[in-house]
């Protein structure tokens, strides 16, 4: 009965009343006002999509607490503005050309234009936190304030990163838990407070969500080394093609033989190489390895984890399914 | 009797106690923190000085109000680490070499860290308010929010000016506002909200602000120019030099004869020119021009607004005379 009830609940996840009524919140509050120089970016980068993981799960947690997700829009969207703050920050620090399939803002316009307008946002993310009267907004604002502040150092520690060589799995899940995971935490714990969840549920929603974006960073990764070039939607071996340190690069090196270790270092010296050949070889590498292997594990590890989690939630069964559906799913996915 | 107690405030005015306990403060609260490439440019920026005008004028205000102005201090740090993130934003804008006489972040560092540490620098303005009960801190946040909203805006219209002929004496009163005096005003709203004014009285002390704020920059603009090379502490005929269409050059543009104008935009159309011989000619045409007469009666004008609306505040003569005096002290400071 557990297992067929927890089956029913993966088939029955569905997101499209959530992100449809965040897009049109987010339709709604688009930035007609002047200068359209430092507006229209903002428009843009929020336009162009992503998978609004975030914001859904603000609402998917408000819901769980209350019997509405409405008053959580307002949150969810500061979690969503905030992360495409981040977005155009980082693009520039790491001179990405292109964004979702789209040129990042400051290929578009300008270095100083993606500065303006990230910053801009930014302030907006808190703008929309301004919706809730005192008592919850601080409550929200301690959580956000501090998530903001450990991606900026978790976004810190990755650009460290790319200039160590002696970077462990630790520090590399260090790294991503702060770039990455605190803020799928913040969305989770967000929704809950605007939901009037308790404080220790609140709390078990971050820690629900701090394994859960971990498991969701590692299959980030994992995907783009061995995603399915027909169904990632992005070019499968990006990471490898620039050279970013991931958790397979970094245990690639510390369980490859000799020859398969110095062929991986020569790999991430090299300026000029054929492309398809490079990853071909680097993922036969992590293969052999056992780092493909190892990262399965771990993905594996974190979900586990994030479902115990569930255990110190004060929420029906039904409701607790729903999240360890969410978990799998997340787990399986493809893109 | 009036003027003379006037003129004995304008003698009292002393920012010392303000200032030393701001700077203790922030002494206290340096960041020690990993990773230390983000925060260590934070310190940098924070410690390399500057007149402290705005967290003095939250202090100031605050013990209007108020016996102890102790309870503004974070308010008076928030002011001037979002004042400061804002500098080091700008000056990867304007490619900057200086600040306050010493190297900028982006080129002691690079432009990535600049980014950055200014992005945590602004999340951090935020954590301090949140020392403040909810009430208090969401009052705070109303009036922080949208000021740091409309200064990006005025940064956006400054970057915009550089590619425009068209701008106009009220585009550019508009553009300093934003980017200035609204967080001048900010600063001493925020003093007063801590120090338990009413709600007309904080907001006369805005519109006071607001004011003194375009003062003070048309003042800036004045001193860049004709400051005494002796006591300006900055190199006079910086703008000119950087071709910065300020009041004196719109309204010298306006207003200078055929030849002076035509020389004037000569002058500002030059890449390579004699630095002494174009900062001499210039400042001539903006006397001759009478722009030079028309800036100090804005100055004039300004100042005057900002002590007419001293006159909604309900304050003690006494007090009033002691803002007063501030608006003076502002208006006739060579530095």
């Amino acid at each position: 009965v557990r297992l067929a009830n927890f089956t029913q609940k993966l088939l029955e996840l569905d997101f499209t009343n959530y992100k449809n009524d965040f897009l049109e919140y987010l339709e709604k509050n688009k930035y007609t006002q002047e200068p359209q120089n430092l507006y229209k970016p903002v428009n843009y980068i929020l336009s162009i999509g992503g998978k609004r993981m975030r914001p859904i799960l603000t609402l998917m947690s408000a819901e769980l607490f209350n019997q509405s997700y409405e008053n959580a829009i307002p949150a969810a969207m500061a979690v969503e503005v905030f992360h495409n703050f981040t977005l155009l920050h980082d693009d520039i620090m790491d001179d990405a050309p292109l964004r979702r399939g789209r040129p990042t803002v400051h290929e578009k316009w300008d270095v100083n234009t993606a500065i303006l307008s990230g910053d801009v946002m930014m302030i907006y993310a808190y703008e929309f936190l301004r919706n809730y009267e005192p008592q919850l907004f601080s409550e929200l604002m301690a959580v956000f304030n501090k998530t903001a502040i450990e991606v900026c150092e978790g976004q810190q520690m990755d650009v460290d990163f790319e200039d160590r060589n002696d970077v462990l799995i630790q520090d590399y899940l260090e790294m991503i838990k702060l770039k990455t995971s605190v803020l799928v935490a913040c969305a989770l714990k967000m929704g809950a407070l605007v939901g009037g969840a308790s404080k220790k549920d609140a709390n078990a929603m971050y820690q629900f969500g701090l394994n859960l974006g971990l498991a969701f960073q590692l299959q980030d990764d994992y995907l783009d080394a061995f995603g399915n070039p027909e169904t990632f939607g992005k070019q499968v071996g990006g990471d490898i093609i620039e050279n970013k340190k991931t958790y397979l690069y970094i245990e690639g090196l510390k369980t490859a033989n000799e020859d398969d270790r110095r062929a991986l270092e020569n790999w991430f010296l090299k300026e000029n190489f054929d492309q398809d050949k490079k990853i071909r070889e680097v993922k036969a590498i992590f293969e052999r390895s056992g780092s493909k292997k190892a990262i399965q594990n771990e993905i594996e590890k974190y979900t586990n984890k994030a479902i115990e989690d569930l255990g110190n939630l004060d929420l029906s069964k039904d409701k607790k399914d729903q999240l360890k559906a969410f978990a799998y799913y997340l787990m399986k996915r493809k893109v």
